[in-house]
């Protein structure tokens, strides 16, 4: 037993871009669950932008990973071993158990999934934060209305992906932007958006005026940096922002330094910043709706999947370098 | 009649600093009244920031002013003649007659006023439009709640004076920034703020840090720039940032470069810019709230007057540079 659980630890704190070197890999001993708690298997592990600002100790809105802790992330597994009687060995759960292979927590903590119709791994992208950080963007901060022209940044990812989709749903002419032309093609031809710009492609001013001749209604804001500066100057009076991520600057020791803010002024923008995470009351309405949508087929993803935790450093450095495709899973078997 | 009517119109368009030689005398006929339209002798014009805006021809909320063509500008004056009947000789009233001695106006275009117990020139300021701004940015975007602390740029200025004045009365901490000793103290000790920090003291960053102790609930902006970018770095989670006027920028061929936007994404702030005009339904009930506040004695506002049109292109110049003391008029005796 004393062996039996690997894990990847935060070694050191990266400035700039993230390497191989901040990690570190562990095994430890399994570990028991207490009253009330549940030992899980992991399957999956989510890999986020957001992890970047947790391995800094920056000032930000959530706590940085400790050095030598387990890498902060989403799971999604079976249950081991259970001493909370709501859940029984064999259980499909979601949580946040992290970069290992085995977990323990609360059963609280855990949310069990039924995975009849929709895949284990979804729990992690359309019907999990991913997707409900989409929801709750589009729908409580842009606030579209159809017709209207609908921007999303980091288009092909698993945020933006289903962004895009919601918003066509609702009647909207939806812009992607993404980086290369394979992205930009499977944006356009499998997510079903209007135009997708390729922001590598080198003419990024010109290809947005191109795919936005009626300007930026509502944009929803992965990425920050040159091309949201470019985007304010493409909006609509009246326009919404929500900004969801700045990864453009995640790996910048210097901000990139924004020159169309009077954008907010002269339009009349609405710019908001959100965490998902701080409105769990809207998550319910939010899953439902996009469990309903994967099972039926209506709302498409793809999934980059990393094979085994040893791969997961690399993994996370390539999604943020925008390498991946699609939501960025380990595979933990 | 033919040239009783003194004007001064926009000669040249400013690129950068506005200069005497953008504008031009011209002497004119007295206008006539037509059909449901007033004949009015200005004897306050209001100067105000967002001219500058309209010296422009670039991309903007409203269209330039033509060239050749009077100044845009709001004004307080009696009635001459009329030929709308809700308007007779000796009437107040207040409109966007322009940088000239006599205008004719639609009386659907005029409000009358009444001045036995707010002076005629507060229609051009605390209960006139500025006075506007302050209550519909603190009261609809910046939503303070008492204790909170409440950050106002251009403090001394006649918007920045009434935002701080209706935040005390909320009972907030409200907290001024203003250019110079002199102003500082006359928005401690005359309005009644519970700090001024001089940003031409030449250390922002430590004296917004020691006056803000607790942080930035909610910010008014006047100004934008360099100031801007230091607030939004003291800001609280959740913080409501109403942005009424970038002037630090007005004058500059290139706008400021923002470096802590990613403040709006770690803190959810709320940004939103906003005209007033826009939100014509919200007057009636801040211009009684303003005129019963200024009518006993507990708004104060102070004016600075400039003797004569003549003297309204160096007044404005003057306002765009900060030399201005409280709301700029000109008197047009």
């Amino acid at each position: 037993m004393a062996d039996q659980n690997l894990q990847c630890v935060l070694a050191e704190r990266p400035t700039g871009w993230v390497e191989p070197r901040h990690f570190r890999f562990e095994r430890g001993a399994m570990p028991e669950p207490g009253e009330g708690e549940v030992l899980v298997r992991n399957r999956f592990l989510s890999l986020d932008p957001y992890m970047r600002g947790r391995m800094s100790d920056a000032r930000s809105y959530a706590e940085p990973v400790a050095l030598g802790a387990v890498m902060i992330g989403g799971t999604a597994g079976e249950v081991v071993a259970s001493r909370d009687p709501a859940f029984q060995p064999g259980d499909k759960v979601v949580g946040m158990l992290g970069w290992q292979h085995y977990g323990v927590a609360s059963g609280r903590a855990l949310q069990k999934v039924d995975t009849t119709h929709v895949p284990l791994s979804a729990y992690l992208g359309p019907v999990g934060m991913p997707g409900v950080t989409a929801w709750y963007g589009l729908n409580r901060i842009c606030e579209p209305r159809p017709a209207e022209t609908v921007v999303v940044t980091a288009a092909s990812g698993a945020v933006g992906s289903v962004v895009g989709q919601l918003a066509k749903a609702k009647g909207c002419r939806v812009v992607g932007v993404a980086g290369g032309a394979q992205k930009c093609r499977y944006v356009t031809e499998e997510l079903g958006f209007d135009a997708c710009v390729d922001y590598k492609a080198g003419r990024l001013a010109d290809d947005l005026r191109a795919a936005l001749p009626d300007g930026v209604d509502a944009l929803f804001e992965n990425v920050g940096g040159e091309i949201f500066d470019m985007l304010l100057a493409r909006t609509n009076p009246f326009a919404r922002i929500a900004l969801c991520g700045m990864i453009a600057d995640y790996n910048r020791t210097e901000p990139y330094a924004m020159r169309n803010l009077r954008m907010v002024l002269i339009h009349r923008l609405k710019l908001q910043g959100f965490i998902v995470s701080e409105h769990m009351d809207q998550w319910p309405a939010a899953l439902r709706e996009l469990a309903g949508m994967v099972a039926a087929g209506r709302l498409r993803y793809r999934e980059s999947v990393a094979e085994g935790l040893e791969r997961a450093p690399e993994a996370f450095i390539g999604m943020l370098q925008g390498r991946n495709f699609g939501k960025q899973l380990v595979r933990l078997d």
